[in-house]
């Protein structure tokens, strides 16, 4: 089969790699229909870290199923599905809680060995699934398939934000950052109780994309009047810092108001400068978040579903396998805030 | 001042009644610039039990404070306000919970003893406001005098339904009954994190609005087939009664799916035969739920001034007070959904 | 090996039955080393029904695994385990929201085809633990395995009443019925953060257990005074039915405040006639629940593991498991609180 | 009267003040029957900032309704009565969420301008109380003097980070910090729920008062093997800093597992070094508490009132007023848990 692969470098090509096949009874092979490009991909490249050349990347897909391992109950060959972006195992303490990240068996797809084992990615023809019961979820008619290919990763993380937050009806909820996990992050704010959305971020276009979806969409430096004035100079109840680093939790405490909550969905390395006297004065919470399908899935169809989300408002840009080296490039000068692979 | 009161023998009448004053300290005087007829106020009349002739009816309002008792923190006069349909004292073991609708000092606006002890009512040029600091909230820019009018019942109850239905994302929600309420409930629904809501209601007219407003709208006899259409065949996870009586609890029970959650925000009086054994098989859930602007005013505010709650969807009639009387008998003729009164 | 068995005409006997055997790859085998005689068992024999001759009773027990399909990954032979009273596929919609007592590959250990289809009970030397990876939960150090043998149900059968009541810190909860469910719902909410725990018994010696362990116990005509007493005359926050049927709700609605909870754990079939007009005035909440080890078992564990909860305290008896018949005519007669089966 | 008061140079006398009198109709004057010395006494005392010499001391009290304000509703003469150690308006925005910490009128007792403006203390005869109704609760029948006087801050402390960490039945929970406040979250977390409790206290004595209320108490060079060896290998599910500054979110992040919780009840001011990278891969969550009487005193005097939390194991130290400048020589040098001042 043909996958996108790791070069070297930091650069990407098509080429062929080997059909994966099932190698537990637990497994299943899905045939890709739809998969992304993900800023994750994206900075793995850039650090060129714990990504052997060869690796086939992407870790987005849905897709139909073609073969199933001897113990796999719930999809049979036929079904459209979509998956989680990493598989774990489903039945042990860590699991049984709902926190499949934190599973021994945890494998995320095509990222080399920068999360734990490696697992090859889904920006290919074919994936194999581990433990596809646990990590597939049937997509149900009404579901389109460029909706479903969210549900892995961006939209699953956004929810996972929202839901880390405890948002109340009426919440005041600052996103700061605009692009897809912040985009996706405001729509399931907005589909799950919240007052108004602020959205914050420096590019017009993705402001744009935001203000049209029901945000209040402002730069930077308006960032703080604009939550004031929301919520008569209280500031946000909740700030989701999607953009990661000092930066971005730097941004939220300065929109959070007292006994607030901030949830990080971005990535993070070393310490940051917790400003402490102001969160025990203020009786702050800080919360760090990972997206899971595993957890969230059957609410997320149902939301997209109905359409009270619709997270297809990404695409700005689709591309065939063929071409996805292409729509890396474009993605990693923000030229487009999603690309779609159409297989 | 001008009141619409009751007549005896089922009949209103706008009268001129005494102006009230402040009795306590903790009273304000609130000049009325929107009241409601309510399907309440019909029922009292209906049965004329409970209501002496002269009582001032009418119990949802907005309107701009003219005299506050000393006691009195935070309105002042001038301060645009909408209050609950019933008053409280707001420092009680009850009212601490959020309870209101349990506290000992009850007063329900223009209902005569029909709650327990009578207080004046709001389909007047003036109403007094026992409780104020408790009972009334400021209307913020943003909001509406016809949106506002709706908090302090109407609103307060579909919201009510859906909190204590703890409605989680993507929730199938099937709402019975299309009148104001109803419909409310299915707005606080798709705002508070519902996936589908579907809307029962054998009016066609109040279906189209339904429909119009973003809820799955059928006639009772298409109900069941709806529900498992939406939900895979198992029903809906939460089953609102907004009708009351006999009538709405069974067909609430007939749509709600195992393990689902049936709330009741109907009227009920004497026993209903619970079907136990299922309930007890399905592990089901039945709650009661009364509205409450004291518990829930400030998130209503936050979901209205947004946009994510519109309240006047219902608004199908205007009248001034001189002509209340034609929007009783329109009301009462179910010609239309909710009128309004403006001052 | 040998197992109590039917014997048809509300009888049971000590007989030899063939061995059981891994049928799927996801079953285990477990020796059992305590099994316990329920009021359960001893309602489907006094009503004969759905019970062929020859089935093998019984459906809680602690073990040994000895033998494991060749899907199981988190069992291995020699594992000390505790099962549920039923199993689950552990990956199904339902199962997926720990709801696993709907999943459509239930089945009940012991119990004929009272609950759907048969799996043969626990009272044998030996018994195949369909879904063995969902149904089982390792025994940890310090849990023993008089202790453990109870979480597969009674135990698990009162902490979901307490949960399912959403038991606040403080609350005041009154346990309807002082039989092995009613005692350990005693316990669990103490455990769980209950203040007091008032129980209503009839039989002196149980009220003599429960005064032991910590709750205030009366007989059921001084319940009603005993609630008030405890609640400056509110009645009880939470009641949880442990009885059964008409007699068992009408209790818990006699003892319950307004805007509290009733929780039934008894068992109910055909109609009851709900206080309607009571429960709408009063806001309450009506919920069944039935207890669920492979969602709760790993916080039921950890109670036990600490000493927070003891459910030894309702062992009055133990035999072999020849001498089983003996039990289940102790039971039966109310001689002993409950028997437990020691291999 | 008499009252404790500042004389400067980190120095308390006993002296004679003015009898304080109402000066708000919603005050009520309290003859002070207990009190307390508390961490943050001495805190102050030792910075001598804030602290005018004259500052009447103390914010803990319990006492007797001497006088009422007009609109006192609540509180009549004669009634036993516990106050918060702070005050708060009771019906702001911030008030009815239930955030009284953050009411514009918030004043705390005995603290100079440390927390905002001052309001004299209650280690006096009598204490002049603004917000009758807001700040005192009844002391019920069952609840001595003595357990009561705790309830205002020590408890209300433990309790909130009890609450703000969401504990969940069975969790293992560990607190940083033996003082009082540690002591009591210990026993509110074993009242709410908790599995293990382990408090790590480099004191004997401190860690012989918790091992014989029921929790592990382990130096802390050996916290991190205890919570471990409970929890297998994962660490604490919750973990309460009850210290403070870096150290206290030190040692708590060292014992705290993937996914779970920090609450924080120390006092911090600047930044803190925070590891974002393991937060960030972990999902971990840390928040910040204030106790709250006015928020959590109905719950707190049931848990109290029926034994489930008995906060007396802390007095080991009972002075009159005279002596009382000797209670908190003692308390500096740690010769005593906690000193009750007996009027």
């Amino acid at each position: 089969m043909r996958a996108v692969t790791y070069a070297g470098d930091g650069a990407v090509r098509v080429a062929p790699v080997p059909d994966p096949r099932i190698e537990h009874p637990t497994d299943a092979v899905v045939e890709v229909r739809r998969s992304a490009v993900c800023g994750t991909d994206l900075h793995l490249l850039a650090h060129d870290e714990g990504l052997p050349a060869g690796t086939v990347l992407g870790h987005e897909f849905v897709g139909q199923v073609v073969e199933t391992g001897t113990a796999v109950r719930g999809h049979r060959v036929g079904d459209l599905v979509v998956g989680a972006d990493f598989v774990a195992c489903g039945t042990c303490w860590w699991c049984r809680r709902g926190d499949h990240w934190e599973c021994a068996e945890r494998r995320f797809f095509g990222t080399g060995t920068a999360f734990g084992p490696p697992l090859a990615g889904t920006q290919a023809e074919l994936v194999r699934v581990p433990h596809a019961d646990t990590v597939l979820r049937t997509v149900p008619d009404g579901v389109s398939l460029d909706a479903a290919v969210f549900l892995g990763d961006t939209l699953a993380t956004g929810y996972a934000a929202v839901r880390r937050a405890d948002l109340q009806p009426g919440d005041t909820v600052a996103v700061v950052g605009g692009g897809p996990v912040g985009q996706l992050t405001a729509l399931a704010a907005q589909a799950c109780g919240a007052g108004a959305v602020l959205l914050v971020e420096p590019v017009g276009s993705r402001r744009a994309v935001a203000g049209r979806e029901g945000s209040v969409a402002v730069a930077p430096e308006e960032a703080v009047t604009a939550a004031h004035g929301l919520t008569d100079g209280r500031g946000a109840d909740v700030v989701v810092d999607a953009i990661g680093g000092p930066r971005g939790l730097g941004a939220a405490f300065e929109l959070v108001r007292r006994r607030g909550t901030v949830v990080s969905v971005g990535v993070h390395d070393g310490t940051w400068d917790l400003p402490a006297g102001r969160a025990f004065a203020d009786e702050l919470t800080l919360r760090f978040a990972i997206g899971d399908l595993m957890r969230d899935g059957d609410r997320l169809l149902a939301l997209v579903r109905c359409g009270a989300v619709d997270p297809t408002v990404l695409v700005e840009d689709r591309v065939s396998l063929t071409d996805a080296p292409d729509a890396y490039q474009r993605m990693s000068q923000r030229r487009t805030l999603k690309s779609l692979i159409v297989f």
